[in-house]
């Protein structure tokens, strides 16, 4: 940690530092430049705050020179983590697309959509049971039923599913079916009593960012998931807010080669909700696996026009089937596996 | 809604969004321009969503015409709410301060605290028992044990008491320790489980803005609230997150004015949050004030250097005198009385 | 245009607007809903202010129907527009890469940037003779003196220059030097009167985007060059400023499907500058090509530690080398040309 | 300046890093942690390049430690800048409000307009001549024969005149026709060819923030001026860029008591820009009297409806009057002369 002092600073306000360091157990090295005087903190800075530095009388700045995060930190683990899903690796040489519809509606639209994914081939899939709804008038999913039809559409073509868990009170129903990735929306990236329970299982978590999270926040997120001792954590990146106004949120996609560098955890991309249009679904997918994402995840509605939530966003199926033929070709000219 | 259909539309194109409309129950008025042909939709359009007219083809935009909160909106409730807690009100002309602690850590610091916050002259009184922290190996608060300790504190000086609540796993005991106002956190403005629990109990509840949430999202949580029932709902703003780097969060001081046109809701400020420095809470608590505001949401720590988090931020106690002090003068030169 | 009246709007109000929309030869198609009355303005609306309308009583919301923009547009102009630049396309089905150092420093730097632009096998070179710099202290560009020396090391080459106009004082010099593309800078996409200035000649013009401009102001500036008659515009998505500190600015990849869609001129990225770091400009490139852009602009320096401004963003020749072989199988694999 | 190297850096790393430095006639004070080595460089930073040494092999990040800015900085002139502008003060205890219309239209609007400017009590007028238009379609303002117009009627009630540059070629009109204060407008913060121009002049300057720049980068342009020897800067905060679409822009508030203890110079707001609303200008020009500014920049327009541009936004002249009554109180509750 690096504090830098005010101009004009005195040597009562040096000490008073310097003895606040003792007391969070952090040696001292003063260096005095011509313009400012720098006092540099040697020993565990992790679990110390600036703040409390910060409030000290001459004071301008305290610097966290060591990341905040540790076992999230690829400086720590350089290997890539591949998480094994019954069998299906995610993370590593394999690209994985997850494909799916917003919401479950109705068991003949699950059992229609798991076959379209299925048959596009996709490995996992994708449904919201419990739907975050910026209106409480809108629909706000089918809840339980809904991951008991998610379960049984999926289960004729083997395909491991993903859901978004909103409410710790449903973690239980979440492992009653079997849910093989859980979710952790956005809107809950720093729901911190969520990512705590989560962390105490097993079952692979997909954490979205935060609509306007930095990375060093959400990296802490996933930290909070991997303290608790699940390290099966997929990082999703899906667009943030800006003020352009032309399409709904802007894929970051300098966040995937910079992710990768500060983190050993697989990272995928969510084009559907970035863009928030099918037509620029593709777009957005093909520049993701170019910057060296590990996985999608795609809307796809067997009939968008009838989809009860996000219709404009979902893929038609035949359009999916496209995309992915498509995407074949980046993929595999970057020199990993479709 | 108005749907605006690109260039060069098909007739059929516009029968598909006629026969849509009809479906959900609107009427279609259609006006065709030089350049584009416009279809305005007459009827209830609160219930009905954009984005499956959207999904149409043909389909260049879709545009709200009402609001999609109804409580809360002033349209359909022209008088300021005024919220009574015990006895004591907020909203209306009289304008309150509430002081405290970011985090309860002893009983000693918080009847020390409570004694500074009710010789300040402040009538509501804040401590955080339960704290999001952005990493895991911060201290996560006191818990149940916190709120005991903040009710024994504040009961000696007859303060109500204000307290976030982060989970509904807790609510039972925020009953039980009898809160007087529940604050729903910047991070949890979108947890929608939350919101529609303390929708269904009367405890007042100070709903703060998301961290980029728009006006018109914020007022949809507030509606999310009152759906249940619970219309003693008041709005803190306390800054969003920009790109500016010399202070923490933007105050936007331009939200007050604006939102007290378009809802009849109690609105605050917190001006600890937004700057997070302790020297900028005097500019900002007296914009917050002139802008409009109904009342402040300030740290004070009894010794601030100690605070157990967020020590750079709180007033010591003798700066919360002085600024008490001097924002009388602009409460009541505005007409208000505090 | 569509005028939205609010609530309990009086039939005088309506009249107003009605008057005020016949003065701008617009004619009135007034629908009356449920909760608001709207009224469409049917005639050429490109030459009205909303804020004109937005002035009179009752008006709650004014809303343009078409774009602002006609000669950039693809509504009336839907084929690509393919710049030839010495007999080089830019545009079209070749995927162009533009390589050089951010500033001209010496006639000895030049010379080896030129040859290691050429031998990667890049058509055009880039390098700031004139430079925008955030401090008055930093080194501001060698000037006219830049130009010939960039003239110079180009021309052995025969490599087309492309560099930057900051002044309108100086397009004498950038004629006479037959600079053969100009860039308008970031900070200059809206310095109205150098963009007239570019207008009125035929030299190609790269426009950046502006920090923080949306791709409808982007489009009106470069509508003002077009206006004037020169429309071998090139647009160039440099990153745009948001809320995250781990690079320098967020590349905006999804500008490039949505400006395929709204303009016909061609649209390239700038990786360097975007990411602000050499080791963010491979992947930035790959997803940029994935994306459908059509060209790259990229810093390069003969000894990036040695540079004379933004060292930290330069790749070394042989960085170029290696990108350029990485990127020809996406180019490829997309169909396009390398 | 400190260097933070990465993890795991090599003696060879940290030598080049001392070796550079010592180039650029710095010192090294190298102090080993646990997990990082930090380099201090000590010594005259400011015309250091933070990117020439995070360009060197084992630099995690290089940050500087004494302000960018220096004649414009607090820090080295402590007393407040008080402009004098034809006995009028500017900066200082006296409260200032300029007004006047978004644009010069005719000289009949002109001589109404300061006729209602004096009336107010306002003290300064403003008026666009030369106009920065979004679209090549709107009108671009009067011209030279705008300033014209202008001079004329502002010498009727001896109002001192604002208005704006935005090209260089038009300095020597600004000149002939006595222009008071010359703005420098938002698009222009950082066109630095103007700011150099401006800086060799007397004649005092408004200079407008960037729509999205730092107050770092602001204060930055402003050493740009007073590097060229005008120290009459007086810098105007207008609302910045963000994701809310309530209103145009996000009004700074929080920049004033930065800005005021950062700078010695006066600090003045808009909030007709600012908001974009004339609804909104009391409640933001109240809170920015509150949170210390020194000035207002007001829009009025005789008839606003009529106004040739920006009519949403300018205040009828009785609003005008009405505010500068509901002001005084303020400005003097707070201790400063209006």
């Amino acid at each position: 940690m690096i504090i830098i002092m005010r101009s004009h600073v005195t040597d009562e306000e040096i000490n008073a530092v310097k003895n606040k360091l003792k007391e969070l157990d952090l040696e001292a090295n003063i260096s005095r430049g011509v313009e400012r005087t720098i006092i540099g903190a040697i020993g565990e800075e992790r679990s110390v705050h600036e703040e409390s530095l910060q409030a000290l009388s001459g004071v301008e700045d305290v610097i966290r020179v060591v990341k905040p995060y540790k076992i999230v930190a690829r400086e720590w683990h350089k290997e890539d983590t591949i998480i094994d899903i019954k069998g299906m690796p995610l993370g590593g040489k394999k690209f994985q697309v997850i494909a799916g519809p917003c919401s479950v509606e109705t068991q003949e639209q699950m059992d229609l959509a798991a076959k379209k994914v299925a048959a596009a081939g996709c490995n996992f899939m994708r449904a919201g049971a419990f739907k975050p709804r910026t209106s409480p008038y809108s629909f706000q999913g089918k809840g339980v039923e809904g991951l008991k039809m998610f379960r049984q559409a999926a289960d004729k073509y083997n395909l491991p599913i993903i859901t978004e868990l909103m409410d710790v009170r449903y973690l239980d129903d979440f492992l009653k079916y079997k849910v093989d990735i859980i979710q952790i929306g956005t809107r809950n990236m720093q729901n911190f009593d969520l990512l705590k329970e989560v962390g105490k299982i097993h079952t692979p978590v997909i954490l979205k960012r935060g609509l306007c999270a930095t990375l060093s926040e959400w990296l802490m997120s996933a930290e909070y998931i991997a303290a608790g001792g699940n390290h099966n954590i997929i990082l999703c990146e899906r667009g943030v807010r800006t003020f352009e106004k032309a399409y709904r949120n802007m894929l970051d996609v300098t966040a995937i080669p910079v992710l990768k560098k500060e983190t050993h955890l697989p990272v995928i991309v969510d084009p559907s909700h970035a863009g928030g249009k099918a037509e620029l679904v593709p777009a957005l997918s093909k520049a993701a696996i170019a910057a060296g994402a590990d996985g999608l995840l795609i809307e796809m509605h067997p009939n968008p026009c009838e989809a009860w939530c996000d219709a404009d966003q979902a893929l038609a199926p035949d359009k999916l089937v496209n995309l992915m033929a498509d995407m074949k070709g980046i993929v595999e000219v970057i020199g990993r596996e479709f």
